[in-house]
């Protein structure tokens, strides 16, 4: 498609092609008779040790890397973390209402029934968690959430919010899953510490990736928690462990430079927020809202309700306009009139010129042309 | 350890690090772009090609790309496809009673019963396969047969056994699932067919990997199947695909060279089978039997029956001799009297320094010095 909005893919344009080739010949050099062995449940452990400087330098708290595990990709650790905390399906998991569609996908193929929480521009609502708490039938096994530039919203869960899951999460005592993925895309405004850095809580698991920080295609992702949920989210693993050779060689990028390549791929990708923001406030102001993500790769737009997404969906096809449909990330696929902007791989010449695309084919789609009747882009 | 026979690694002394490095500098610089997307279900498509390509020139007949799919070496392939095969925690599977530790973990672990079914020197027994399946009470989900070289005990599944197999398969429509995870390692003797090059039965499942022809460390294996187990397969993986970067690494690596790197790697690999079972000659023919594996990494040995376990174990980590224990791959974990010597990743010098340091612990072990009473490596 000439206008790919859909997956959320990093920036190729920033991708660090000479220092990865550098890191890559250093590894196979220093490291290669480690490729003959297996890596077993924690994996490589000097890039364990470089991401949990990462962490304790953003957060300002001890990260201990003998309790992270390295995982293929957050997605590997969203589904152990599934695994190891269910007992039975039909078991529980509370999430936002939107979330990633391969969470919902992960969760559902393991047998969690989700319940999802509505979310707004401060991220999962305290308010409606709190009164789902109060009146359950069954106790959910874990709370799930995406506390950072959430996918697909692009919101950000609020400190104050924050404070209050950590409070509820523990009145109940209710594991909480904090999946920080896209936590170092960071643009600006507030950037809310981690859960863990909070509260020590040892009921609080954290998910990190090196997809959104640096490539999806190196599959490398860690978990991070205390006993026992470590041992039993380790012991749910039967793949004899993560990519000894891309740990190794994203180990060799690391030492060199842990966040030189993030910061500079985020300058890239906040130009391209800023030009998506731009472009949508002069074609698509009078029908739409949307969010305005301080990090992350994703945008969430809300279309006017006379919107026939099937049309919608065949104008922009026939326009060369791909994005993701709210439904995706709805738990129960409801068609709700929202699509996913993903902006972070998108050329700016094709931001610039898509999104006057997408206007018109929404306003084809529409059985009028009234200006927009909401003002928010969450309902109360 | 000063010897250490017990992990099933590759030989560090073969590994290809200049053609590794070149692999990688050229895959850096032709796909970095692809390294910004997910890898989808099947992955890598010229990886694919090429191992459908191996796959086809050893066997002699086509195997279609489209239909593997990359997995993150053949152990996530041995788990999905159990929990694609699989309805229930309960179900059973038929696997040799002596099979792969790593099998049994994920085996048990997604909540599998395993049954065991005697193996000998030709592999898996069928009359006791076949007296099994008529006289089960419930029927298994699949059979799962290490085939080639098989894990502890280096035996082939004979091709008298494989058609015999495929025929009681069919008659109780019970699904195969083929692991050839070594089956190019392969020194002399017979190498009878895959599977799927004797039936085009459409229950067959063949897994495969690049662990024993390349390095564990780059995480890649593989799963071939036919509709609608192949869906089924890729529908259970939750994880967004196989390493790109790994794989294209690969696929730069096999497509300079196909078989070359793996037939250099088998010379020095039966050069320490050889020199392993020469010395076992030479110290411990009148008290063990073991199997005379014509390819793979491992190889079994039969302890004599007043030999006490524990005191070998202590008496080899004294002497700086590690071993796989036979119960670690035995179902439920009987203390039988073998144990498994992986000579892979073994120095030559220490195989001919070792083995007479393991006679010295077997016969300090034993209760007597009587020679031993077996002359077969397996009981009827």
């Amino acid at each position: 498609m000439k206008y790919d909005f859909a997956v959320g893919q990093t920036n190729p344009e920033t991708f660090p092609v000479e220092a990865f080739k550098r890191a890559a010949i250093q590894a196979i050099e220093d490291e290669h008779a480690s490729f003959n062995q297996y890596p077993g449940g924690k994996g490589h452990p000097q890039l364990r040790a470089l991401m949990a400087q990462r962490e304790s330098e953003r957060e300002g708290v001890r990260v201990d890397p003998e309790m992270m595990a390295l995982t293929n990709g957050s997605m590997q650790g969203v589904t152990l973390v599934g695994q190891a905390l269910m007992d039975a399906p039909g078991d529980q998991v509370i999430t936002e209402a939107f979330t990633y569609s391969g969470t919902i996908a992960a969760y559902k193929g393991i047998g969690l029934d989700m319940v999802g929480i509505p979310v707004d521009e401060s991220g999962m609502r305290m308010d409606h968690l709190e009164a789902h708490l109060r009146s359950m039938k069954k106790k959910p096994k874990f709370i799930y959430a995406l506390t950072a530039y959430q996918n697909p919203t692009g919101v950000n869960l609020s400190l104050e919010r924050r404070h209050r899951l950590i409070e509820l999460a523990a009145e109940y005592e209710i594991p909480v899953v904090e999946d920080n993925c896209y936590g170092d895309v960071h643009f600006d405004g507030d950037k809310p510490p981690a859960l863990y850095a909070l509260s020590d809580d040892a009921h609080h698991i954290y998910l990190c990736s090196l997809s959104k920080i640096f490539a999806p295609g190196v599959r490398l992702g860690y978990v991070l928690a205390r006993r026992p949920y470590f041992e039993k989210i380790v012991g749910r693993r039967f793949d004899a462990g993560s990519n000894t050779f891309a740990a190794a060689v994203m180990a060799k990028f690391y030492g060199e430079n842990l966040w030189t390549h993030c910061e500079a791929a985020n300058v890239a990708l906040k130009r391209k927020r800023d030009l998506l923001v731009s472009r949508l406030k002069d074609v698509l102001e009078d029908e739409c809202v949307w969010s305005h993500p301080t990090g992350g790769l994703f945008l969430w737009l809300r279309l006017p309700e006379d919107t026939d997404l099937d049309r919608l969906r065949t104008e922009a096809t026939n326009k060369g306009f791909n994005y993701a449909e709210g439904r995706d990330f709805h738990e129960t696929g409801e068609r709700v009139p929202y699509i996913r902007l993903a902006f972070g791989h998108v050329p700016d010449d094709a931001i610039v010129e898509g999104i006057p695309v997408l206007a018109q084919c929404v306003q084809r789609a529409r059985s009028s042309n009234a200006p927009r009747d909401f003002t928010s882009l969450f309902d109360d």
